[in-house]
């Protein structure tokens, strides 16, 4: 039975409050995304909300509802990314110490930011489950307020803002594009836009690698997993609430997954083409429409959730899609090795334009015919039909390549 | 003598002509460069205009003033960067025909853009100074207009439309940073916004490594260089325009450059704290408050003129950043050559929390020991500290190690 607490007075009431506090950004119109999706593709970048996602909304509309005591007894979460952050800010604009509990792999831009808004930081825990005991325990000494990410009434009301700001710049928009994790933000703008307009669809998108709140969608009840893994790590939650699942059972028309290729490429697009560093998990939405999970027609908004993705990561999601457009090449060949064979190879390679990262020259192979060596090499080039190029043209003068 | 034929008329007019033609992206207040500067920092993020930057300002303010004569012989320029995709974008609004000569080395993403736009692109010259030579050769036999980036005075007044939003959103704006190459988009900007307050100082920031309009700022006439190299492609024109000369020689304040270091770290800080992809040449404004060769006090606007950054360049920013930020290590160490002794040194490396990128290992160094072999290892780390704390350790367990 559902019992539904968020009402569309509460997230209006959250817009009022939120008002001078939040970044208001523009719905950016798509070009690549609409002629992808042959739809009006418009995105949502709450990666340019302050800290960089969303979470600021929800955290700052708790936290202006507690009591006296409750702001002097502070309040703590267990979070080693964007809620940490947006209550961390949230905490410093309304006077409220907040501490927050982080796994000991957190990585240190994201505990650097969480300390520059003024939390207490308390790195405990190998994994995140270990974090979370350890703030509870710290929870029941301090007396301090636990605030969940997505599991409260009044984040889940704080997030909803989003759907007003959607519809009140566009009121032509036909659907909504939203990431869940724990379900907060979808919950929150799917009551505000159905609300407005009943007709609006609303699409969840989830990483294939944790799919507790799609399970629960598609079975009809809350359903946990046990173990998840996926670079979207903002969504990577096994525990949603029953809380946001009936809001979601209720409003939500579909719930999809998207797998770890289809958000690397997301993100790569939204960087190329949007300019728009995208953390992973915000990226879900993007990947969903790439990849034709989800088909729309009319004006669409995806919301970009959040843009906090750790530099090395980023970097690594940049490399793969440089390999998958065929910018690099790493081949092995076969050459004589007699003085100057090598020297005659790069002068080939220079002939076609492709620059050198790594040679490994190996002289010792002992599976080659005498007389012979084998080189290993890895270039940049410029594009797939580049690479072929390259190779057909080696193949001419006479080196057999394999390329690894 | 200066003869200045740009008027606040023009810029105005340009104004109300691109009203429903280009993006109207709002100032971006940023905490971390106020910090930084100790000032009010806003960016103005033109890297989110359509084509990525904000040359479609001024190629359609002058496209739109072509006769009908004009229109029908076509267009043409020679560029491989930011003004192409402009125009490409300018031309299919306007009906013309667009022609670009781009040289043989042009990234194939950029050469996409400009021809998604719908230009016939000429892929010709080795370097940018043979393709111009093609390009004038062509328009002799065509009769096509040429459209110069920067020479132009209604491509000038085009991109002074950008001062006067920035006034119109924050009329408390005492300093304005503008990146400068040929000197259209300052000179634009300087006008527009001197006229609206005289106090307000502007400022452009050149590449070190092309210093054509510093030098002539510096030496108060019009200078050019015979070599330039920078990674700020977009900024990189040996010779600037006696045009634009004029304006910024009356309305700028200072000039200044920044190095491949500075422009790097910029690009890096944009993308990690402001989630924006900045290609290098839109970054400078912001290397040159980073590296305080700039000061300012008050509200201050950085333009961001662009995003077109290569996907790989932008990959080679990051790594060399990630390289600068101790998220790297990678030494040499010496182990007995006994059966065991790299196995040892793994686990060792695996209990400080280093992640292996890559391992050589050379039995045959002739310069070590008998029964001594040499390994050379990368390591990804977590920060400085990580890396000294390995380092630290590992001389404990008696290895020396020297880093490369």
């Amino acid at each position: 039975m559902e019992k539904i607490n968020v009402t569309f007075e509460m997230i209006k009431e959250a817009e009022s409050v939120l008002e001078n506090i939040i970044n208001h950004n523009e719905l950016q119109f798509s070009q690549t995304f609409s002629n992808i999706a042959n739809a009006n593709i418009f995105i949502k970048p709450e990666n340019l909300q302050k800290t960089g996602s969303y979470k600021i909304r929800g955290a700052y509309n708790k936290l202006r509802t507690l009591s006296k005591e409750e702001r002097e007894k502070g309040v703590l979460t267990a979070s080693a990314g964007n809620h940490a952050q947006g209550l961390a800010l949230a905490a410093k604009m309304t006077g409220i110490q907040a501490t927050v509990f982080m796994p000991k792999n957190a990585t240190l831009a994201k505990i650097e930011a969480t300390k520059s808004y003024g939390a207490k930081i308390v790195n405990i825990g190998d994994n995140f489950d270990e974090t979370t005991q350890e703030a509870l325990k710290f929870q029941k000494e301090s007396g301090s307020l636990f605030i969940s990410p997505f599991n409260d009434d009044y984040i889940i009301a704080g997030q909803g803002t989003i759907g007003l700001e959607i519809l009140k710049e566009n009121p032509n928009i036909k659907n909504i594009i939203v990431p869940i994790g724990g379900g907060g933000v979808i919950a929150g703008v799917s009551i505000a836009a159905k609300t407005i307009n009943p007709n609006i669809k609303i699409f969840g998108v989830q990483a294939e690698g944790s799919p507790a709140m799609f399970n629960s969608f598609k079975a009809g009840k809350l359903t946990f997993v046990d173990k998840s893994e996926t670079i979207a790590d903002g969504i990577n939650i096994k525990q949603p609430a029953q809380r946001t699942f009936d809001i979601i059972h209720k409003y939500v028309d579909d719930v999809t997954t998207v797998d770890e290729d289809e958000i690397s490429q997301a993100v790569l697009y939204l960087l190329e083409r949007c300019k728009l560093v995208v953390e992973p998990s915000g990226a879900v939405g993007v990947a969903a429409l790439l990849s034709k999970k989800i088909t729309v027609s009319g004006d669409t908004v995806i919301l970009i959730s959040g843009g906090n993705v750790d530099i090395k990561m980023l970097n690594n999601i940049i490399q793969k899609g440089l390999v998958k457009a065929g910018r690099y090449l790493k081949f092995i060949t076969t050459i004589s090795d007699l003085p100057g064979s090598l020297h005659k190879l790069l002068g080939s390679l220079y002939d076609l334009n492709a620059s050198i990262i790594n040679i490994n020259h190996d002289r010792l192979r002992t599976n080659l015919k005498i007389g012979y060596t084998q080189v290993e090499i890895s270039l940049e080039t410029k594009n797939i039909n580049h690479n072929e190029y390259i190779v057909t043209e080696l193949n001419k003068f006479g080196y057999e390549i394999q390329i690894i």
